[in-house]
């Protein structure tokens, strides 16, 4: 379900090398540019990223979302005009690496991991997103169009919201908090997979469920090595010392982080259940042996004594008196009746019936 | 038995904004008014949340009790009365999030799990419990009635109580002692489970037994859940720096923190009883099959041979002098008697019955 | 071998109420009152509280120890005359209580649970000591007469010993120090019975084997979950600024500290050595079962094809020519005999016996 | 795969004795001396450790690589030449250290464990790497030449980079990031055996899988020894407070303790993987152990009566009128399939194949 | 292979009584004392301790070593000399002490757990030191001669060495030096230990390996219990801000400590070995058990039906028209030897054999 990218291409290369890490592109790279205020509201796709700068030209607040990072030129190109440092470019087009948080003076470099579950493939969507917040701008760079971001484009073009009114840090405190809740869907899902799981737990354990179990532990694994440094850049966020994010916005992030803690709390809660049903699972197919070697030993412990009976008047002695009895062959099936009873009686006693 | 609710509900709505996310209402909202000081103590349900506004018109704390928050206007009423942060009012609706502390200038915010053990439906209830604590007011609101807050209720009722002379931080913290209390209630409820589990586990390892350890394991992780931010919470109020809360109540809040404690340090036991009870049933499964191996064992080990021997003097061989013999049969017998003898006494030493 | 007592009784009623939680009382309370300085010792039981009152009217030390707390009326009647918290007063009669310290101006307040391992009903007896220290005095309050703090009784009548010069805080010390030695006394005997356990754990792994190890890994649990509250009191006795607490006597604490963290990294050798146990045995029934299996396999695998043969030669077909062979039967045996060896060798060959 | 060397081959010795610690050199020592500035490159082999020295004679920086580290003058002629502390010596010749770092005025020493994956051999290689950075120089120890630092060597040579220009302490952080970077290829060859392990998991559970399952954990754990003081290093590198290392170079030694986290996350993930799997590998032997028993219980349970009725008539009784009736053959023989075909359905029922 | 001794002895005594507690003593004590400068070294034997006092009688360094803790008036002469404090004095005779670090003015007492491992017994020696460091002495006490000073002695008396140079707390650095390099023969041996039964685990999986993987858990717990303390007695040795010991002095220190922290990384790796071993073991037990019920599953499928048939042909039917046949007999093979052939290409299929 998951697929982890190889992190080995970059190896020798020097730092500051822009090098695209990641799965060969497949769209174009378009660049949106919205601009906003309390009253307007203007957005359109732009050809080169020049368009853009001076990026404080106006007075409306800009974000430019960058879609596709495998164009180093463009990139290269906002990193001039900014004057970004080259290990934050490098970071940008590296897709594999760990989220981070850079506190310059005159912008805050956030990179995170947005993880989406896709309905339709059944499979966790994992992409980069990375977001630069200055003064009056905020920049997003994302692997490929995800419908997330849609979500604050329209409440932007809504017009009414606090979004548009407030600056640019309420933009980058948006995007942070929609991505948060888009864990919150992956961990329904797992949930739904656990209790899927359950039911199968003790009545049906196949190969099968022993294989989902396991699949889970993985994705779970996989949650949680995204979730960790994401708890703590937000936590570093809600104490920088910046005059980019205002107080009354802090107070949204410090939500934002208990959203995180939540999530990382199921996680684990999440874990140590999956613990617990694979537990579960092996005593369930240690259960299953029992029930499948009592009823042979039940078939084999009342039948082996019965064949020996009959193996027994099957003996070509020539001097076997009960073969002449006139009842023998009758008291013989007596005889192995009462045998019969007397061990189903015993295991009725064990209870293995 | 523990029912968790989705919170993906909320996913891409603006931050502030009003939407209860929580199973349905059943009941209508209601609203109890308390004033009472030393001397006086006055309860009414009062038709529209306006009555209680200003706040501190009279010298009488005040403490009004919302059952059901998923009247968005009464909530957002008593936001715009007493000037409440937009977040205060969304988390307040919202009844999934996390529990939480915040603190303001002029009232405290505390959200929390209120875990009850419903004797008659064999259920855990969780409920969601907001305290705002002011100069001199308490605002509380719960999902639904919860009999838990008439202790307190009647506690000021009955009039001779520090309660009623203190305070409304020690009201604050009456609310606090009682939910955790109720969590003992829980433990106490585990530990019969457990206890009541101890004697199946090795006498009578079923399935069921097995399905009863798993759940008890994730309940007992749901109950974690909800403590661990309990404690968090009420160790910040301890240290919190502000004037709402007095030194004399602060003594008393540490007596809960130490109780939030004694309730972690007790799941945490739990915890490890639990692991250790499914290793336990684990192993007596084994000793089970163990034991049905043995019998099946002692059966064929006997009769097999014995069978085997029939067998032989059953073949039609023209030319076998044993079967001519005139005690050929008896010989047998006696040569068959003592196999099983020597095999019983094999299996005896062996200690397998 | 260990109860432990709800703590549910206590749910629901204003804190500062006095309740006695806990095990019914069968002795009466008795107080002793001991006075001592360098060179007089004087002990007697008294009647009535009130006679101890007003604490510092002799220049000796005193040591007022109360056997039984539920007797309400003693109990505040302490309180009155020392100005005690309503709580700590609480915290007194209530003998579930968490462990705790409370440090106030004119006194200290200690509470702890006494373990020791009772010889004679092999069982662990857990009794609550509660300790105020004054300038001049030790109050003790325990549940019922422990021959544990007669140890310090002896101490003290003989004479000879720096208890008699030195100040009421080292008394509060001694008192510690035997309490943390009768742990000692308890690992002892946790450690005999796993030394006793491991005897058993491969040779001859029996369910009740089983249940014991499950017995133990309970009773450590307790164990420690009573220690962790001890390490964290006396840890913080050691750190506390009081002028009760002499700076010579805060060494002889540290040694006690000292103690108590051995006790916990041995409880903690003993728990880790405890799911070996689990490990070693669940493996030790798997070798059982293997053995089991083993032997079954030997039998069929070498009497079912025998007997097969036998039964060839019992078949009834009118024209069977190996029947008419005159060492047809002597020529069987070989081959059956040839069979049987070359069956045990292979067997052999594998190790199986 | 892996091969630790012995450590106790120094026991005994005064600190400070000069004792090549590690497996036995193959190669002579090479000492390579490069020099570079923003314009000049001068690479060359040396023969005497003198000729370097006194090592600031030029303005040009000094990069001075021992490949081998078992001829002990050359490394005490380098603690004369820069009076390096003879602890410092004593590390340099073991290759058994922990990583560490030292802070002197006017050097900085640290030392690694470099592994590598050696494709050919299909064996992890382990190397230390000792440096020492000093105000325009470095020098590097290495067991053996390792082809890693060649990147670096490369990197200078070409000219156009970073490199050439900035100070030393660029030329150890580039040391230090090829180091980290092969940490991720060593990473990705283990998530390629877990996914090959994988596959053969729940499907062919041989005991080839189980061994192959104990060797990746034991490398693992091995790996994940190693990265653990590397972490370390890198941390306290980026908080050293020294002159030596430019404000500038910090921001890319946090770049690197970044990707040294990252590793942290990855090993701690793949260690919990692996404890998933060898779960998972025991229930998957017991799921077949199932499918065995279930094959046998079906064979036995559905023979064993039929051989008993065969039995049954091949007694030898004067009297069995069923012997005599003329249909009694074929009615034994529908009997008998009546039988195996109600013991096909149970089993069926019961979903047993 | 170890055996801890009971701590329970000194249960009841008051603190500062000195008492021996450990194992009865074999030799009698033996005081050596040496004393060494720069350029003399004078060791003797000496009768009466009293010969050592006054300590800072010469200008020469002393080192006094008390090989035997079980002669108390020796103990508590020294104590008096040197004004040792009594508790002190009690932790040097109690050889069950947690190790420990005491810093008094004008002397720093330590006390450590020295492990050896004894070739000849195949056992674990352990054996506590106690060091008290002074201005210009060092005082050992050890329980019985460990041959582990020995190399310090040698090196002190070999004269060139810094030893004879430098201060006392030279010499009580060498001693933590040399107590800390033994731990590592103790690892290597233990290495061996796992190396060799990691070639046990998956082959030959018997009772005896199984009970040397538990053996092998208790010695590493024994071992971690011993180093825990250690490592923080070293810790806070560096950080100790005393005269005692000199700047330079602490660099050796950290050199210690590193170890230490080696040792213990070490161990923790070995613990989570263990821990996978026995996981391995319990698979490979039930791999061994497939194989068996495999070969059970062969053989009973493979002849049940083959018995069956001839037991039909056994049956004593007047009627029974195959009988007569003139290849019946011939045929009846026929069909045997192709059952026999389908189920063994089956189980074939099946890759059981």
């Amino acid at each position: 379900m998951i697929k982890e990218k190889k992190i080995t291409e970059t190896i020798g290369l020097a730092p500051g090398t822009l090098v695209h890490v990641g799965e060969e592109p497949l769209r174009p790279v378009t660049i949106t540019l919205i601009e906003y205020d309390k009253d307007n509201y203007r957005q359109k796709e732009i050809k080169s990223i020049d368009e853009c700068f001076p990026i404080s030209d106006t007075s409306m607040k800009k974000w430019i979302n960058v879609t596709g990072v495998h164009n180093l030129e463009i990139i290269e190109s906002i990193g001039k005009h900014l004057n970004l440092h080259p290990l934050i470019l490098e970071d940008i087009v590296n897709t594999e690496q760990r989220p981070r948080i850079e506190d310059f003076e005159d912008y805050l470099y956030v990179t995170l991991k947005m993880l989406t579950y896709d309905e339709k493939d059944e499979e966790i969507d994992l992409e980069k997103l990375s977001i630069i917040l200055g003064k009056n701008y905020v920049i997003t760079f994302e692997e490929k169009a995800a419908n997330v971001l849609d979500i604050i484009v329209n409440r932007l073009k809504s017009g009414n919201t606090k979004a548009r009114i407030r600056k640019s840090d309420y933009l980058a405190y948006s995007l942070l908090d929609v991505v948060v809740d888009n864990y919150f869907a992956l961990l329904d899902k797992l949930n739904q997979l656990i209790e899927h799981l359950e039911d199968d737990l003790v009545e049906n354990p196949t190969s099968e469920v022993l294989m989902d179990i396991y699949e889970l532990k993985r994705e779970l694994l996989f949650l949680r090595k995204s979730v960790l440094p994401l708890r703590e850049i937000i936590g570093s966020l809600c104490r920088v010392k910046t005059s980019l994010i205002e107080e009354s916005t802090l107070f949204y992030l410090e939500d934002v982080y208990d959203h995180v803690r939540q999530i990382m709390d199921t996680v684990d809660i999440y874990k140590e259940t999956i613990s617990s049903m694979m537990d579960t699972y092996l005593s369930s197919i240690s259960i299953k042996l029992n029930d499948v070697m009592k009823l042979l030993t039940i078939f084999a412990s009342i039948f082996i004594p019965l064949t020996f009976i009959t193996g027994v008047y099957g003996m070509n002695f020539s001097h076997m008196p009960e073969l002449e009895w006139n009842f023998g062959y009758y008291i013989t099936w007596i005889f192995m009746l009462l045998i019969s009873v007397g061990m189903l009686v015993y295991f009725r006693k064990k209870k293995w019936f």
